[in-house]
């Protein structure tokens, strides 16, 4: 039997409007348990008073709104879960260790208590996994039916990865699998966060970005001034998830690998001098995760945008920076 | 003459809905200008990367929502100002000062470009102005109709101060004047930031908050377990503001200094032992700014609720926890 899932919108009386502000508040920290640590470290002050990890302070905010990044197919933990491992995901691009989250949710009166006490569950679950405190934040009345749920997430790196770093003859790579996300993968995806780490200390790594444009619209923001990404198609991890979504779309799998977005695998380049032999045997000690090299970064050739991503098999273009055009197989 | 504001919503078709999401990002970054530093320091990479600053790091959230925080008669400059004030507030509360901020949009696309312009030009000045760089965030779409603006910000104090350290006996203080800030100063004030320093360096110093909700909302925030508030009515810094409030309201004027809120105001506890002439006389060699006693924490007489607020001239009671109920003269 499956459980019903709750309504996000007032599907009886028991929603936000019929408790006050301070109550509300309190009701959240009490679902949020350990996760929110007391003051200083935590809520109930002007704000919290925490410390630093070593190294330097990442800093990064992302969303959750109703009607955008989720509908009424989702669960309230998933939502929860998905608000946290967004912010996640960016940190784990950096190579970085998360700390402390501030919470700041724009709700309608019609908000459904049960959902909420969902969307915090899921949150808190996610935050447990991953070692995240959430130490503050705000609630506000939004518009008539909205849920906007905000969360601003530091971090600590000893030497943070940027985008920016690869240079001519370098290689890219991807890790997982790519393309049909919408079919669950957006709500179910796990942060690269050990990957990111282990990425970040090997000497070769130049650049790192997480995948949630879709990788046509990404890897060009891994690339220097006048390049190109030269791709191996046949390497591109497409997913059993894109091949499912182009059985029933007008795009083959390797669009929807290229061009869907909320891959949240972390697409990296290396330095052309890394033994490349070596480097996936060690990966391959540290993690189960598919690796794919991809192709390489090529000097911008005359009459190529800069940044185009190009076919290495034809040499024909796939995307440019216009974005992605559908690839003609 | 007066110049004709710029309305938030579609007035023409210049909207965000017309822009790409990437190039809307670059015009607020162009926007922002020198308060947007590059990478790594600032925006362009999966989240910002600085150096924290000494002591203990301070993390807060605070949003404003159109319908909630402002309406059609704000200039968008003075709301753009006002998301970063109320945070700095929240700063100056702890004793801190202010460093980075992530602003997080959460739109309808009919916003208007000149509109959206105005507001982050005056935050851009407000962050100038307190030295505050603004190093990423995030831009989703919202609602219809919706101007939904997190700000989180982050900033240091050596010694943050808490709300609750407060003793029997012990004296309360309140900065400028209270009420009626509907009228203008929800959006003029002026975050007490030099004056919060100055009052986490006094070794007298037990507590601090800002007053946001009203002081008699506020106060009992400062209040120790089985305790009340003593307060000497004719102290309460009575605003003109209030008292043009209550010519044309059923409140009097103390009634809207007590409960109107969003005073930015910095309401603190000083260690009975403190030489209170000597405190003041160097508070005024600091700052021009109003300072008022304006009573004392007590024991919890019996009958009594905790943190209720008492008046000293009748011992009767003008608010409780439950809320802060009309003064009757």
């Amino acid at each position: 039997m499956r459980m019903a899932k709750p309504l996000l919108f007032g599907e009886d009386k028991n929603t936000v409007a019929t408790v006050r502000e301070v109550a509300l508040i309190e009701k959240i920290r009490l679902w949020l348990g350990e996760v929110a640590p007391a003051c200083p470290e935590g809520m109930g002050d002007d704000t919290a008073a925490v410390d630093p990890g070593p190294g330097r302070l990442l800093l990064g905010m992302d969303p959750v709104v109703y009607g955008r990044h989720f509908d009424d197919n989702a669960t309230p933990e998933a939502v929860g879960a998905k608000l946290l491992k967004r912010n996640l995901s960016d940190i784990a691009a950096m190579g970085g260790i998360p700390d402390h989250a501030l919470l700041g949710l724009v709700l309608s009166g019609d908000v459904s208590l049960v959902w909420l006490e969902g969307f915090v569950r899921g949150l808190k679950e996610c935050a447990q996994r991953y070692g995240v405190k959430i130490v503050g934040g705000d609630i506000a009345q939004g518009p008539d039916k909205s849920f906007i749920a905000q969360l601003s997430l530091t971090g600590h790196a000893a030497r943070p990865v940027p985008r920016l770093g690869g240079q001519i003859g370098d290689t890219l790579w991807v890790t997982g699998q790519l393309g049909g996300s919408l079919a669950g993968w957006h709500l179910d995806f796990v942060p690269r966060l050990p990957e990111g780490q282990w990425l970040a200390a090997q000497p070769g790594l130049r650049g790192m970005i997480d995948v949630t444009d879709g990788l046509a619209a990404d890897l060009p923001k891994l690339l220097p001034p006048a390049s190109v990404a030269m791709l191996d198609l046949d390497k591109i991890p497409v997913s059993d998830a894109a091949q499912k979504a182009a059985a029933t779309s007008s795009q083959n799998a390797l669009d929807h690998a290229l061009g869907d977005g909320e891959d949240y695998e972390l697409a990296f380049v290396l330095d052309k001098d890394t033994n490349a032999l070596a480097f996936v045997a060690q990966w391959k000690d540290a993690t189960a995760l598919p690796l794919s090299c991809i192709g390489r970064i090529e000097r911008q050739p005359e009459g190529i945008a800069e940044h185009t991503l190009l076919d290495a098999a034809t040499g024909q273009p796939i995307a440019g920076p216009g974005g992605y055009e559908h690839f003609k197989a």
